[in-house]
């Protein structure tokens, strides 16, 4: 089966609103093997909306809509529906009562904006949405299956698993092939030295194909296997992760898409460790990531962001005269930040971070994306030297990305030599 | 002038990464009033890349693509552009060079793989990349532009400022009328609610066009205004801004495109005034969004993330019998360390949040979602509550936002009683 993503929405195509809907709908559909052949923004025009909609399921097994099924005047791809399937809208009276239930728990009266949306074309299936007042709508005709929900993100992902993607599973026959998909997430390795590391490509992948996907929190390996059954399949699979294995494992912190957050959290768990952070230039950014994730109370004790100097000396105890001779930025005072966090915590682990982030900050020996990370435990405090880019937001995530990896790096004995 | 934006890449396609390019892309073409009518994502396929040229090229003026230039074998944007244009590749000793510079900067030697980036479309005009290897390509034919950037987002913004934003502008001519748009963005008030507040849209538009965007920061008005010039666009514009504030302007941070931190970082510094925060719930992302912004250091002094009630009782001394009797998720508790972080860390304002973003950690009378936030200044000591949504992430986003509305109304002295 193959599918095409139309989203719909001016706020997409002017760049106001990114498109993460269509990328949890690439990545759902990718999931149970659908075939995401291309995706498109268009604009809330009612005859771009038609054309569009026509060419897509001429070409394609399955087309999902979002957007513009919401409750104000701007939100046309109800009518464009109605329109190219020559059906009419009838009122929905389940729907009805989900929008009153649903406003009613919200201490609300139903509008007569909100009793409009109860209104669905005749020929369609409704998807209920528990989260939200615009149902979903489900139309097969001619073996081809057409779908649109509201553009939400929230509510389009729980109708997305709570009927879409069931209802896809159900008519997905088998195929003679079996695609296997498998992301390694690398960090601390530039894109050309990974590649050049991998040596051969044949060799390593044997048919297989893999794509380099280089971000600021570093780049990913992407293997793609295709094979006539899920076991061979599997086995292939199994024997280049291997030989990228032993070609670059040390970068290599996991096989799923997850954040290095999650990992860090699952090794701090598992080792039963405690960890607490002093932060500077990245302000409250890594305690945020850490934090990010549900559990985090069991192994993130506190946080502090000391972002003046004061702060540094009253809370960490740093040494005013150490921050006089080398600056706020440098080796020697993000050790004694990380003592600092470390025994005012009561933490197994003290982690510091200080840096110039840009735009401005810099001096002489001093420039823009000059990070110094630290690491105390109950025995040995270490601090390492780093140097990123110009850009201030990116600096943040890099320098946040490079002391979880250290964190990472500590727990599992990786050295930084190589 | 009108454009399609083609993104290139599986990557986007099954939802790996967000298409950020595109709407980067969307929005630089928009400043400079160029009607971007759709945009595109296809897979690494030659057979789907041309096809997708032809037709994009025949219905547009404009064709920008981004990805698959870069130095590995999957990429193949650029093999599939000397085959649509029926040219050949060329070495280029300047693009060479300046990547023998970047390298070195780097401390690195040129490679294989980065010599053969040299090598681009005879017929193309170079736009040159000073962040990275791969070269941009741009094509004039038949009054037509096609041009053809890296996927990197950092190298892509660099070559369309530099290079393909002013060469578009000396390419458009002068149309006769003048599109005006703008975005007024609020917080604390939902989509519907807004909607019926505004009233008789016929009578506040006077033939505009209005579009609510909403998020978990809020809904965001998109009016579009199109006149014969742009005095009359600018009058009709200042009317209906003048309409829409007499109904709904408490809710209205900006009417500009910048994140509501931006904004409480200029009242701030107006005012001269310094802020301290002490966060729980948000674990750090309120003091990440306050020093995102390049500046900060001037008016926020530092932050604490008090995860666990030890490190609210040592650091902002938080009463431990008023923990125990009305739990860290209370009013009580989100005044006191307010107080805390405004005593120790001498600001002018404390601003303070403890809450449940779940999934886990509700209570009988305190469900998920449940947050309080507390602001003290030298006078007053207030605490407020909010009752957020289910999903861990986006409470956190809603709790921040909200506790960055409550320093904006706190200074601006916008109550919340209608």
């Amino acid at each position: 089966m193959n599918a095409h993503i139309i989203t719909i929405g001016d706020e997409i195509l002017i760049g106001q609103t990114l498109n993460s809907n269509a990328a949890f709908i690439g990545e759902e559909l990718t999931k149970i093997q659908i075939d995401v052949r291309k995706s498109s923004v268009i604009s809330d025009n009612e005859e771009e909306i038609l054309k569009e909609f026509k060419r897509c399921l001429n070409e394609n097994d399955l087309v999902i809509v979002t957007g513009g099924l919401g409750p104000t005047h701007d939100d046309i791809t109800r009518t464009c529906i109605v329109k190219f399937f020559h059906t009419e809208l009838v009122n929905n009276y389940e729907v009805l009562e989900d929008i009153k239930n649903l406003l009613n728990k919200r201490g609300k009266k139903i509008t007569k904006t909100n009793e409009g949306q109860a209104l669905v074309p005749k020929n369609a299936v409704v998807i209920r949405n528990s989260l939200g007042t615009a149902p979903g709508i489900w139309i097969e005709k001619e073996n081809k299956i057409f779908t649109a929900m509201p553009g939400v993100p929230f509510e389009m992902h729980q109708m997305m698993n709570a009927f879409v993607i069931p209802k896809l599973k159900e008519k997905l026959i088998n195929s003679d092939y079996y695609i296997k998909m498998l992301t390694l997430q690398t960090t601390g390795i530039g894109e050309s030295d990974l590649f050049e590391k991998l040596g051969n490509l044949d060799e390593l992948l044997n048919g297989a194909k893999l794509a380099f996907l280089p971000s600021q929190f570093g780049v990913k390996l992407r293997i793609t296997v295709k094979e006539g059954n899920e076991e061979s399949a599997n086995n292939k699979m199994s024997e280049i992760l291997q030989r990228i294995r032993s070609k670059s494992g040390r970068y290599i912190y996991s096989d799923k898409e997850e954040s290095l957050e999650e990992v860090v959290g699952r090794l701090l768990i598992e080792r039963g460790l405690i960890i607490s952070i002093a932060e500077s230039c990245t302000g409250g950014y890594i305690s945020n990531l850490l934090t990010n994730i549900s559990g985090s109370s069991a192994y993130f004790e506190r946080g502090v962001v000391t972002y003046s100097n004061a702060s540094k000396i009253e809370i960490l105890k740093v040494d005013e005269d150490v921050i006089e001779k080398n600056g706020a930025v440098s080796l020697e005072v993000a050790r004694q930040m990380a003592e600092g966090i470390k025994s005012i915590s009561g933490s197994d682990i003290g982690l510091s971070i200080t840096g110039i982030m840009g735009p401005t900050g810099a001096g002489i020996d001093k420039p823009i994306g000059l990070v110094y990370i630290g690491l105390c435990d109950d025995k040995v405090c270490t601090a390492k030297k780093f140097n990123f880019g110009d850009l201030r937001l990116r600096n943040k995530q890099r320098a946040a990305q490079a002391a979880l990896e250290m964190i990472r790096r500590y727990i599992l004995g990786i050295s930084y030599d190589e």
